[in-house]
């Protein structure tokens, strides 16, 4: 048997948002799975924001996509062959797949997934990176306490939206950042933040001015840019400012947009302190049975936006970008 | 008896460097000491980039000085009328006695100092808030540990020569970024530094890579940025950034120019930490006698540059903003 996997493949470095020539769709025939191998066909493909950053050719926390690379990707999929001890055909499956319809893995970095439990896309939001990304950047580094006010930007966002939902979970004041009405309206009503500032429409730091009277002692940070600033200038003494991403800032052409208001930081003696999701593997165990506890127990939710066709990725993954998402972005790889 | 106090107030908000109109020079009558206060004669009075931030109408770590009112300044004097129990004339004190050759005195803040053991200026430098916060923002702060790389910018300014002759004695490698050869010479040769690049005649990034092959792991910024980009892009893995001061900044009539590498605390899982020496006066004595200590060993050099005349403060002022002095500037208030 032989099988063919469809690929998105990295053709170009993109300047500025990527476009679809710096794709390259192939249909690739896979070798079958050799000894300790399994076929995965894949099902639902991550769609993050941080990919951006692994397009470019720049030192970073990983290394980039090669050019002529498959697109890397967490996804979710099936075992439909295997020649692994501990994968065995009909499993689910949790792993860097890429942006492909079929992969062949070794098992290294994949976990077993139960779709009895809850939907498979909520494997890559909640209980995937996302919900662990936002547990440890939330708790290991923010570090906030019941009464402290917690600011998150990107709120609607797959990040965000669960960051939000454990500070509020730990008895904090949270307000959430967020653009368009009906995005915030998400944040507050679904999500239970205590209020959202809609960029889009409100002033910013206006809005935190009325709904962090006391300052802001943590600042989760999706977006970077004028947001950034405008959170900065509302710190709280020894607030911590946790840069989880920058999103308005991936596709920049020219130079980054540094925060103007970084001075606040010692006016504060406050922190800023980025975080990789990587370096905390071994615990990521104990945090994923923490957040699946609170989903059981209807205390978090898990907001998926799934979109659809594989062969529509390129213009899929703009979504993010263009702020076209509520919760975690996934692509189903089915039409 | 009265005394007439020469004085500086402060008779404008600056815009950009302060010039000659945004002072009034004053001579006023000062009272007799009343029940529980002294008349102190001013000596040496500090100079410092801290005092830019002073003199604008914002918010910060301290009040700005009003409008009318005397300049706010560290300064050393002796006592020469008291009617306060725990001072008496022909003591040498040192306090906030502000921009003025005479001063009344509750003692509040207010330490007796000991011309004997080191020359009067000192304590401003290396014994008095200098090294203090030298101290504090390198080792509380910066933490670094022996082997490692700790670079200072302002190098042969106050603060920067102290906190790297101490990141020196603690066992780090240690690099210094400073304007101009005599500077650069004098913080490696005098001052012990490994090495230090002349950022008015060299490209920082370059000098980085040469004298940080590692990485830096601590960074303590003065002066905020081109060098503080240039550094953020050269940081190690869970490095730590100091933000102590940000002289190229103050005098900045438009916005603040923002570290664009910001984002280079993600990649590295580091942090940047803004200090106030202000939250560390329960443990001044401490390391006050630390410093002395080091002081006497001859393993720590009190580098004071002292100007004259009062009369000529707000010219003296300047020489900080144009990168004239080495070391802790001093004005003595005699001619």
């Amino acid at each position: 048997m032989s099988t063919v996997s469809r690929q998105f493949r990295l053709a170009a470095r993109p300047v500025g948002l990527p476009k679809d020539s710096d794709w390259e769709y192939r249909e690739e025939e896979l070798p079958d799975p050799g000894e300790g191998e399994f076929l995965v066909a894949v099902s639902h493909i991550s769609l993050d924001p941080a990919m951006r950053g692994w397009m470019n050719d720049a030192r970073s926390y990983i290394p980039p996509v090669g050019i002529g690379e498959v697109m890397r990707a967490g996804a979710l999929g099936e075992v439909v062959a295997s020649r692994h001890p501990g994968f065995a055909v009909g499993d689910h499956v949790s792993g860097a797949f890429g942006v492909q319809s079929h992969a062949i893995s070794d098992g290294q970095g994949v976990t077993e997934v139960d779709p009895s439990k809850v939907p498979l896309p909520v494997y890559l939001g909640v209980l995937g990176m996302t919900g662990l990304t936002a547990y440890f950047a939330l708790l290991d580094v923010g570090r906030p306490q019941a009464g402290e006010t917690v600011v998150v930007s990107g709120a609607a966002g797959a990040v965000g939206g669960v960051a939000g939902q454990i500070a509020k979970l730990k008895g904090c004041h949270v307000v959430g950042i967020a653009g368009g009405a009906e995005k915030c309206r998400h944040v507050v009503e679904d999500l239970g933040f205590d209020a959202c500032i809609d960029y889009k429409n409100e002033d910013v730091a206006a809005g935190l001015k009325t709904h962090c009277p006391k300052g802001i002692d943590v600042y989760f940070d999706n977006v970077g840019g004028d947001i950034l600033d405008a959170c900065l200038a509302r710190l709280a003494m020894h607030a911590r400012v946790v840069i989880c991403g920058a999103i308005s800032q991936y596709n920049a052409t020219g130079k980054v947009t540094g925060p103007s208001n970084y001075l606040a930081l010692l006016v504060n003696r406050a922190s800023m302190t980025g975080m990789v999701i990587f370096d905390y593997v071994e615990r990521f165990p104990e945090a994923a049975a923490e957040l699946a506890g609170w989903l059981a127990e209807g205390r978090l939710k898990a907001e998926v936006d799934v979109v659809t066709d594989l062969a529509t990725f390129p213009e899929a993954l703009l979504k993010l970008f263009r702020g076209e998402n509520t919760g975690k972005l996934v692509l189903q790889v089915a039409a």
